[in-house]
């Protein structure tokens, strides 16, 4: 017998008859012996349009009142998926985030968990009842209800599946799994049966959109068995596994991209020690991160250029916030453009084949790709390129790399 | 400085601009210098959402699921509210049925309130922070949410103002106060300045749809000032008081009907003893509330009828019970009709006054409008008659008792 940690998202439980297929899933699982707890997210839709209301209501924003009117989505969820659990004769009992508790930080709106008390549903698990878990929401130490921010389902169903020491934790989504790159750009993208945590971090945080990036470094840091597979058909997924359990390392594992980015160039600041940090210490304080920094060199005594990129929708704070400076800094000019793309290589391969970037770079400059940017990492290579370009050069790099499925 | 709290229900809160309404009465009662807490229900039409996907999503039914899933409409108001108050500067924070807690037996989804922690809310409204409670959900002793049953959140409203010993209890609605009778029938009705609590418990038993009458119950049980009022206009409401606060009682308080009636007639039992308690009881333990009750008088040894009238809703059933037991009564046959109307007039004044009976009775004669039940108590009398005479029944027993407002 196996535990095993589910997580359904927004759309696996859009409406009652998909409650009643996820249901099914989850009977399937019982029904195979093993003890299973169910993470879900609030119907589709449903966060948005509580999010939207608390931000209607007035400008002034409670983050305690904001948690306490997000966190009923998944409540509903939860309640509706008991329900249909006990309609096909399964034992079943909803937790709320404050029932379990889900122990976290005092950050409302994007807290932490810090611990989970799993003593009295391990007991529930053991007599083959089914938890079915509010995911996103856990109780500060304030007393009041606390949410994990956007797209915290995942994490509290890894959070959940390390607490429990589970077998498995599967987050089942609207994909069949984790993608070599995004199959509505290249038709030929292929299906991973397995990724890195490493691998997986780097797309997660790089623009693929199945697993969010804390649920990815959480499993890796409790070592959890994760699956993305699909809600919707019965093909198996993409295996997230430590790093050893890959033997096979010979090819990159994927091409991503992050569309929503902007790039920012301060022209002709003079070249004197700390105004690297004056200026990203300046946006750090207003949470802006910044992402690619490339720095001109510059002579003795010269004036030098510095591009960065960051979020499109950070663009107007941080062009603020720069010019609010102007005379502190003493540089010449700005300039902003809010149409580039993120492309990015990732594998774990990279380590041992000094090719991955000059590949990259070739594959680009034979479309007549022009690269503004460039960062690296151990496993990644990312570059900044026009947005026009996007689907351009995602399918170049696809086929370069030998990731085309075959016909 | 005077402790109010303040109820308002779903229309009250049907949307963003109601809510800030809302918050612009609490406001208005905070900067009077009292101390304040509002109850609010769920937005309108947002329960009946909930109730029905409960219901939809399989015929198995987990009440303890069912609170989780539809006390969420009243976790967002509260949210809401909060947040409106704190925009027009007010300190408020919500509170949950869990956080107070409000205490409710194990009845799920028509839980009672045991008891009220008010200590901590205390402290708070000292501080001059107003209370957001969410009206009708408690949490129950296995540490569920639970919920009061419809139209909770008067009874919320009550508990709470007992349990914190408010100086009034304001119920805000979509009418402005307690009427002689239903103004869209009788366009002469006339709002109340006050009432007595036996009579808003007959007027609210019998029809009229201003107040629970679980909610006007606890209130006189706990002597809790009740007032009644709109959350739409500054006009002053009803309130509903003591009898000893009543000076003058020359006047019955109004024409109560109730339209969802049936009536239903046992032909041919025999007259022995035991017989009434064999049928009522069977339809009690249905859970089958069955109202006024005629037996015509039957001489030695010869068989009588029995009439009775229950709610339209539970006609079916009591038939389908009352055949079942055809042989085991003895009877001939069963009359059941289900257009029929109770109209009642109700008032203190009736004690002192026997002539009410008679002109109840001549009214209705002279409009010829048969009499098919009659039931009496201290303070009202009940007739049912046909549906169709409704309107004219109401509207003539208002002007004969002298309820007509003047030109």
């Amino acid at each position: 017998m196996a535990l095993i940690v589910q997580k359904f998202g927004g759309t696996s439980v859009g409406d009652l008859d998909r409650i009643r297929n996820v249901a099914s899933r989850v009977k399937a699982e019982v029904e195979s012996g093993n003890e299973v707890a169910v993470v879900v997210s609030a119907m589709a839709g449903t966060t948005n349009q509580l999010v939207s209301w608390a931000r209607d209501i007035g400008p002034m924003h409670d983050a305690r009142e904001y948690d306490a009117i997000v966190a009923t989505g998944e409540q509903v969820t939860v309640g509706l998926l008991a329900i249909a659990l006990q309609n096909l004769g399964i034992d079943a009992r909803s937790w709320l985030g404050w029932q379990i508790p889900v122990h976290t930080d005092e950050v409302h709106g994007a807290a932490r968990i810090r611990s989970i008390d799993t003593d009295v549903m391990r007991a529930r698990l053991a007599t083959g009842q089914v938890a079915v878990v509010a995911g996103f929401q856990g109780l500060a130490p304030d007393g009041r209800i606390s949410t994990l921010g956007r797209g915290g389902s995942d994490t509290s169903a890894v959070a959940l599946a390390a607490a429990l020491n589970a077998d498995r934790c599967d987050i089942y989504t609207d994909v069949d799994g984790v993608y070599t790159t995004d199959p509505r750009i290249a038709p030929r993208a292929q299906k991973l049966d397995q990724i890195t945590f490493e691998e997986m971090l780097e797309m997660a945080s790089l623009g693929a959109k199945v697993l969010q990036t804390r649920s990815v470094a959480m499993a890796m840091r409790h070592n959890v068995n994760l699956q993305v597979r699909s809600s919707f058909t019965d093909a198996p997924g993409t295996l997230v596994v430590n790093e050893d359990a890959i033997v096979e390392q010979e090819k990159i594992s994927g091409i991503a991209y992050s569309p929503d980015e902007a790039k920012l160039t301060i022209q002709g600041l003079p070249d004197r020690p700390g105004i690297a940090a004056a200026i990203f210490g300046t946006l750090a304080d207003s949470h802006i991160n910044v992402d690619m920094i490339v720095q001109t060199a510059a002579s003795e005594g010269q004036k030098t250029d510095i591009t960065f990129s960051l979020g499109r929708g950070d663009l107007a704070k941080a062009l603020e916030i720069i010019e609010s400076g102007r005379e502190t800094l003493g540089f010449d000019g700005v300039d902003a453009q809010d149409d580039v793309t993120k492309i990015s290589v990732v594998g774990m391969a990279m380590r041992s084949q000094p090719g991955v970037a000059r590949t990259m770079f070739e594959t680009l400059a034979e479309r007549g790709i022009n690269i503004e940017v460039i960062s690296t990492s151990e496993i990644k290579i990312s570059v900044l390129i026009a947005a026009e370009y996007t689907e351009l050069a995602v399918r170049s790099l696809h086929t370069a790399f030998g990731l085309d499925a075959e016909d």
